[in-house]
């Protein structure tokens, strides 16, 4: 009975949340409902992605996982840079970052720590993504100093924000040619060897072919819902007085990272916390070298060049994320203190930017 | 005779140190006879601390070092809360820090490098040590950066005091469960392991219980001695025109850390380099994630709650000595040179706080 | 045949470049022939200190290169002094710091990495030398931040200045002492240990007093065609309308470290990174420990001291360079994309030089 009753419920939650946003139902009730079938999609993209990294590996299931969730912000964000909503697109993409560092890979090492005294991933790989977060916070970080302190044309300061923004998405495709072509095998999990030896215990359900296509279709699925429940929150912020640098870097961003969030705390469950850890920190790295770089490159072709100066506090909040994060995964060991620390700086940004 | 006359001294310093204090010699009389009484103290402190840490082990006779150093800090700096004197507070608080983490910790590894070319602790404790000292920094430097960017009412500022206090406070009691109950083995000591298989060249003098009253006797006296130390020092920096920031965050923080300091060297020295970090940085921590936030309750209570936000300097000096300890501590292998570079930090910054 | 071409090539371009610059021919052919001339002279440097280290030790040999590199600049950098153009000094000495631990250091990864997947260095040296950039950070930062949050008196400043100076040149002696004498073998490269047990496929061509001597002349060489080269820049520079701090900080550091890249990348093509992060790291520390202290001094015996404090986007440059070094370094193990992250931070900070 079990074994129908899941699909059931995803297709019906899912198809009941549909009909309310199409049919505006009230706010109160899409949002209810939203929520609910969240869960189930969720799971069901956890699953999913599960299975997709037990014949791709846990390095590839992590990068589609990321890549297919960071695709959905993507395609959000096109339409906000569409309609010249810079502020927003750039609260949102920090969001994404600090939501990935510390909610997604702190919620994962605190869950999976708790189940398993001490969880391993490969150094290498910690070591050179927590490089390269600091490259990506150098980015961010160098331009804004420079025309704080200068001052330049609108011209030259485009022509800035575009080489730097090139500069990234060169070092994300070599980073991609790197760890998935080059040194392969020199970043693959500790785990993933210990698998390969021993009998699986749990076969996965689905053939490689149904596993990409369910995984696909789960991200699609979860892309959809977290943009209804968006829909129904931002009633909700304007009835409470929430600041929208709150919602769109906050309420906005743990919503559209339902996908990387589930799949991650599943995975760090099941003890593999190198899926988990490709996921969270991934995701981020994606969406500061690639997601960003091209987002300003979309605004270049629409006309109006989007600038690549964050504010203050939100380059704040994106290098203390980096720092706790790197600090954290360095020694490539995890355990649920290493996630309480990440989330107690959540918390700390939280309440910052709640209250300002 | 050797073995009376040590405890002889330490009772006769002391006895004339408070009789100097209490019926008011003059200053440079007070000043001598409790800066040698401070010696002796120092030292018996040193040995009780030693013996509670052959009997509970090394992080937990550091612990409880660190703990009652800071007990004599708190009570002091429960005083300043009350009179209102806000800034003293957070520059002593500072001074704590820094002395800790640059003074304390430097000198330990310094003087025992001198002795054994290479010492090694648990580079788990180091790793996790490192990180939480990071959360440290993040809690002071984002509510400044947000009430600096920001205009922010003062009841705002308060509730946002006491969120980030709180959650220190939790952050700190969930570091004890981990480090002394969920992952106490995983912490333990590299060199504890091979002293219990050895047979040990010094049995302790002391009985269990023994042990632990007088790391207790110890930890008060030290406190009256410095206190009563600071007391002459407050009239020397009037003679000699120094600046309030740098007699509380220096002069009256390395007195103040005596017991800390003299026990951290000892064992340093004797080759428990563990313990000597589980002083210095135990005692940092505990002050940035435990003191810290108990103080603004307290002020809270009092009626007139103390800020979070400390000076751009203060917070600058902070930062710094946790990002140089960190980097020296963080692969659990310490010499003579890296003692050297902590020193050298702390020099910088005494001469600019001097100056300043 | 090749066995005497390339000395007299070496000798021939050697000496058209002096006539060149001597009987003042024309700028452009000026830099033509000195461009030529570079080659060979750094080839003929980068195989002296090959021999050298073959002889005295891939450290020792790495710190002769660095050290005679430095040699050139410092005394340059004496005329700039005696001249008073401090500004032009510290844009020089911030292009050699950040030109060493990006570009130099970044090339040599990444050509090393080409030709070996993973290279190894001794891991402790990678810690040491991390920490003690930071040391030099934090020599440079702390009294930008005190001399910018407080009113002081040029006095004050002066004497902030060489305190500093003074305590930074103590700790790179230290550091001379700890590394060469007291932990010498503690340091050692990890390839050296297999070097000195396996036949050795290319002895050396030179004797060990030859190679020093083709050492010193080498780098003379390198130091007076740089400096031709420098010279002849500098018209074109006009022509371009670049800015000051831009060819002081890029151009004139680039072919200032002539010297160290070409060695340093050589070495690397032969898997001896120890030696190329030796010469990288160890002259970005030489100059910020000893010969920027040093020219403070200078100042001071001129009459004029010049102040330590750098520019804003000068102390975010160096620890933005610090920082991503340090990070990358720290595992004592590279690969090329180590040094493509390197070189990226390299072009980021170019290219916001270049526009302000």
């Amino acid at each position: 009975m079990k074994k129908w009753l899941s699909p059931a419920l995803l297709i019906v939650t899912f198809a009941l949340s549909a009909i309310a946003h199409y049919t505006h139902w009230n706010a109160v009730a899409q949002f209810l409902i939203c929520a609910i079938s969240v869960v189930f999609v969720a799971g069901f993209l956890g699953r999913a992605t599960e299975s997709v990294a037990h014949y791709a590996g846990q390095r590839l299931g992590g990068f589609l996982n990321a890549t297919f969730g960071n695709a959905a912000e993507l395609i959000i964000a096109i339409f906000l840079v569409k309609e010249g909503l810079y502020d927003m697109v750039k609260a949102s993409l920090t969001g994404s970052i600090i939501g990935n560092l510390l909610l997604v890979l702190g919620a994962s090492l605190f869950a999976g720590g708790l189940k398993y005294k001490v969880q391993n991933f490969n150094i290498s790989l910690a070591g050179l993504s927590g490089s390269l977060m600091i490259v990506a916070v150098i980015a961010l970080f160098v331009p804004a100093v420079f025309l704080n302190t200068h001052v330049i044309t609108d011209s030259e300061s485009d022509t800035l924000s575009l080489i730097v923004a090139g500069t990234l998405i060169v070092a994300y495709i070599a980073w991609l040619i790197f760890s998935m072509i080059t040194h392969k095998d020199y970043l693959a999990d500790v785990t993933e060897q210990k698998d390969q030896e021993l009998p699986h215990e749990h076969a996965p359900i689905w053939s490689r072919n149904k596993s990409i296509a369910y995984l696909v279709l789960a991200t699609v699925m979860v892309a959809f819902v977290s943009e209804w429940l968006v829909g129904t929150l931002e009633v909700f912020t304007v009835q409470f007085g929430l600041s929208e640098l709150f919602v769109g870097a906050f309420l906005v961003a743990i919503i559209g990272n339902a996908a990387e969030h589930s799949a991650a705390i599943l995975l760090a469950m099941k003890n593999k916390i190198g899926a988990s850890v490709e996921i969270a920190v991934g995701s981020s790295l994606q969406i500061a070298l690639f997601v960003a770089p091209v987002l300003i490159f979309v605004s270049y072709f629409m006309g109006n060049t989007m600038n690549i100066v964050f504010t203050t506090i939100e380059l704040v909040a994106i290098a203390v994320a980096v720092f706790i994060a790197k600090s954290i995964t360095q020694d490539g060991s995890t355990n649920w203190y290493e996630g309480l620390m990440l989330l107690v700086v959540y918390v700390l940004l939280g309440v910052s930017f709640f209250l300002v």
